[in-house]
């Protein structure tokens, strides 16, 4: 495990006084002094955060050098004046750190449709620059997280020829978590030297199985960003598309976000168990992730898996409702444990596999994380979806947010 | 109210043994000895229990004298035994009431891909057909009950001229309701004459802001099932479409079908309030239908409805990401209670709206049934959706449902 810096970046976080009844961090900066490539993915909820949208602007240079990011408040829904004390907050930073503001990003995540207590925001970026450290990044973590109970924050180094290059994660997500081409709030940051065309390339391959491919909730979030900024401090030849280098940066780029996809959903609200539904033999990709999303979605697969109980009528009631046409007599459904060294298959043409028994099913989902196997057999595309399951402390947590 | 009989149809119920360690009434049967005119709705589930695939095809003929129910078991995804199994329990009703097999139903409701217990049912038929009477309903409504705490059963009775016409209404469903162009369990039966056609039509669209415009969980039935029996014993002249005896007929239909629906949902699992989505100002129905159920369906909005907490950010980040095309500048949102007497407006053009206050939004919220009304001031369509809030018991149920 590499540290927690990444050269040619600096973190801190303060304590705003955003959330409410709290003294906990809740105001992050992430500055490149020397800026940084920059390429990102954000939520397509139509009711997109203000920060959400000038992000999408200010990407388009591919070049930046700062990241506020607020937690207690989405600063979403609040009308024309939430755009404005986002370009506030923004220029504020900028202003401090000697930056165009146009190269000065900001995300928000906490509660929609309250005004963003902005001068909070402002009378705190003094202190919060000043805090600017290499080794910031685990206040950084902590200050962006809302219901979360860890934070998540990954390094890691790989090697470009001679050159040692690393990948710092930071990312925080619990609930109102369905990411759909975009995600929770994602920071991933590199010393690697690489165009920004480039950079939102392998960021969006990088996502499509990892950050885009997990779900707490069935319910998706106004903020959601996953940024990637590459300082170029490692000095390495900057990264061609196609290249051997390029390539093995993308398979790094994957893990690191694979591991904070699964810390995310392991961090699910109120979650016991993370799983993974793996649907094989759809027809084309996107009907086996409707397939595996509406399952990973149904609170009654959910429950029944908090329970450890392999009712597995609920998968297929949830299967045969997705919208996509399936053939009961073929399906093929299966449960392994992680690691698929113990497998139990349930299901065959339609109906309970022969010698197919409850306890042994049951004994891999009382396991932390487990795969549910469903093969369509009518095609050769496939989709994998992971999730969590379902617990009355869920409700408890969302019924209470803001009380 | 009516009294629980209708004229031209006996019911009855006993305990079969099919529910586990239960001695609840768990076998239902509907007798019209002269036969009645008969028209269905069934779960587009492509998961669908052979009784439902059965019940479609005997239904063509659109004549029908018995209809057998189970609850305990649905008798789906078993394979091909689980046609097998109820033609052959269709079989023994028919031969004991001295019927064409073709005219029998059957409607199995209960745990997924268990075998049915076969002979337990066609054990009980002898018992079950002598306890057939006129006033056989209650028994009925509770034998098809399976985590329903109460029964739905509802007479109304309404005049075509001179003529006094009845309908009677018997339901069950509390978890797994998420209908799509059909429903849970219903049975809707008349002592009208009407022909099968026209009965047909009468039904679904009565169903279509009832049955079809309720959610509790957004999974969807595998066994959902309405049925309109009519036995012609009120001797009035055959409804004929279009007429007036017609309209009134499908109003009285309407409403019974309404005050089921409702029933349904105020009974979802662990549910404490009721509630409807009501969205207007739609570019077509459809996409209306779809902002609805996204909101209605959402756990995060559910769970706040739990607590009676106005997070109404939780139902625009529903909106957003339904799919549908819509500008967050427009969106007007309220709560009003079921009345419609007490109505506070939360949010005009996209921002809260001037003088809105969350206390008088959370006395309305904590009523037992309230109405979200969410206009996207893009055209004129409309849908609401009716539902339940997300209850910790919800989770607790459905954890323990086999255990």
């Amino acid at each position: 495990m590499a540290s927690f810096t990444i050269p040619g970046f600096l973190a801190a976080a303060v304590t705003a006084g955003i959330k409410k009844k709290s003294s906990r961090l809740d105001l992050g900066l992430i500055h490149a002094p020397a800026g940084a490539a920059a390429a990102g993915l954000f939520t397509t909820n139509r009711v997109a955060a203000p920060a959400v949208v000038l992000g999408r602007e200010r990407l388009r240079a591919g070049r930046i050098s700062a990241v506020l990011v607020n937690s207690g408040n989405a600063n979403t829904a609040v009308g024309p004046r939430g755009r404005l004390d986002t370009l506030l907050c923004t220029a504020a930073v900028a202003r401090r750190l000697g930056l165009p503001p146009q190269q000065v990003l900001m995300c928000s995540t906490g509660v929609i449709g309250e005004p963003l207590p902005v001068h909070r925001v402002t009378d705190a970026i003094p202190d919060l620059v000043r805090a600017l450290r290499p080794e910031g990044w685990r206040d950084f973590a902590r200050a962006i997280m809302t219901t979360d109970t860890r934070t998540k924050l990954i390094a890691r180094e790989l090697r470009l020829g001679a050159i040692k290059v690393r990948i710092l994660g930071a990312a925080k997500g619990s609930g109102m978590i369905h990411p759909r081409m975009a995600t929770m709030l994602v920071y991933l940051l590199t010393d690697a030297a690489a165009p920004a065309l480039l950079l939102r390339r392998l960021l969006r391959e990088a996502a499509e199985d990892t950050f885009n491919a997990l779900s707490v909730d069935g319910d998706t979030s106004t903020s959601d960003t996953v940024l990637l900024l590459a300082s170029g401090q490692a000095r390495n030849a900057p990264l061609r598309p196609g290249s051997a280098a390029a390539r093995a940066f993308l398979q790094a780029l994957k893990e690191i976000s694979a591991e904070l996809a699964d810390l995310i959903v392991a961090d699910g609200e109120g979650a016991t168990r993370l799983f993974r539904v793996e649907v094989s033999g759809a027809r084309t990709r996107e009907q086996a992730d409707r397939v595996a999303r509406r399952i990973a979605n149904s609170p009654l697969v959910k429950t029944a898996f908090h329970a450890a109980d392999p009712n597995w009528g609920r998968i297929l009631a949830a299967a045969g409702s997705a919208g996509v046409p399936l053939d009961p007599a073929r399906l093929e459904l299966g449960f392994a444990d992680e690691s698929s060294r113990r497998q139990v298959l349930v299901m065959k043409a339609g109906a309970p596999a022969p010698g197919y028994r409850e306890k042994p099913a049951a004994a891999i989902l009382r396991g932390k994380s487990f795969r549910v196997r469903l093969n369509l057999h009518q095609g050769r595309a496939s989709r994998t979806i992971t999730t969590c399951d379902f617990s009355a402390d869920y409700v408890r947590i969302n019924a209470e947010y803001r009380s």
